[in-house]
């Protein structure tokens, strides 16, 4: 049998802490596949949609995720009427895929200021969008930017549930739910 | 003004070109950004939901993408309940976010006897698993593969909405639809 190249994968625990070192590496590190999640949720019509989102905290000890967007964007009036979501990130290095549904809470104005005054100008460029991010234009740039605090909301996901499928010489896929404690179970991949 | 390196993104028709030139070649190269959308679908519950596909067709004059699956697979269940869904693709080397919108058409037994004749051996391991994708094992290796025809399902995906966001020195996005033939709309980013 060939080996594998990610021992962590074959234990339960093991492939569940791996799964959080990526996610922290992601927000360290821009070049990490964690880095760039996409982000699926329901559009105010039932269509799912997908985005890649940036990956901005990660709190193993609470299972939450913080995503930074501009207030007026599509997903945030989406996650004002449906809170669940699910993030998705393929790791091509770890060979590993990552599903994670989770609930959001939108946090904005006085909750977010401590944050916002951490986010770097260039990033703060990504808010205030005129008009707002999806609406026609007459032109291609016929856009503006003016990013304050009001512009800007942090979606706090809240993990609670992990599909993880590591493609290795053999497939392995496990499920982990917060509602049981991590604890873990293999699925069929 | 900085010279942008993708001329392509700075109309409207050669941008709508450029996406299925990329769609075109994801499927004959699989290491192009292409080959691997993410594909969100609504589970039963109403939940989004993401996981990685491989793009075995794109058919520009028709616009309609094929994946193959595993008709046990969650995706099909969902699919026939709500044949709405999401492709979504980063392309960084373009610096390209594609987000398809499409309805799914389920095509499986004799209407698919001529594409499975065509999928290799190798690519055939990834249908027919025992018990089905997502069900609980006892433990990790505890599945099968009885891969035939019977096993195998197509998703033919209609595309109705292109929306294409270009990250270049000034950000550029545009939306295309089926119902006004693709004539192209830009939007704020």
């Amino acid at each position: 049998m060939t080996t594998d190249p990610h021992p962590w994968a074959l234990g339960l625990d093991t492939l569940h802490a791996q799964v959080w070192t990526l996610l922290a590496r992601g927000v360290a590190d821009r070049h990490a596949a964690a880095r760039h999640p996409t982000l699926a949720t329901s559009s105010l019509t039932g269509w799912p949609e997908a985005r890649t989102v940036v990956l901005r905290a990660a709190d193993a000890g609470a299972a939450t995720l913080d995503i930074h967007t501009d207030i007026t964007s599509a997903k945030v009036a989406e996650v004002r009427q449906d809170p669940r979501t699910t993030l998705h990130i393929w790791d091509p290095a770890a060979h590993l895929q990552i599903r994670i549904k989770a609930t959001v809470t939108l946090l904005s104005g006085e909750d977010v200021a401590d944050i916002w005054t951490r986010v770097p100008d260039p990033a703060r460029q990504s808010y205030g969008t005129l008009p707002s991010p999806g609406q026609p234009i007459a032109a291609a740039l016929a856009y503006e930017k003016a990013p304050d605090l009001s512009t800007f909301a942090v979606l706090r996901c809240s993990v609670q549930v992990l599909d993880i499928l590591h493609l290795g010489p053999q497939h392995r896929r496990a499920r982990f739910d917060r509602a049981d404690g991590w604890v873990g179970q293999w699925l069929a991949p």
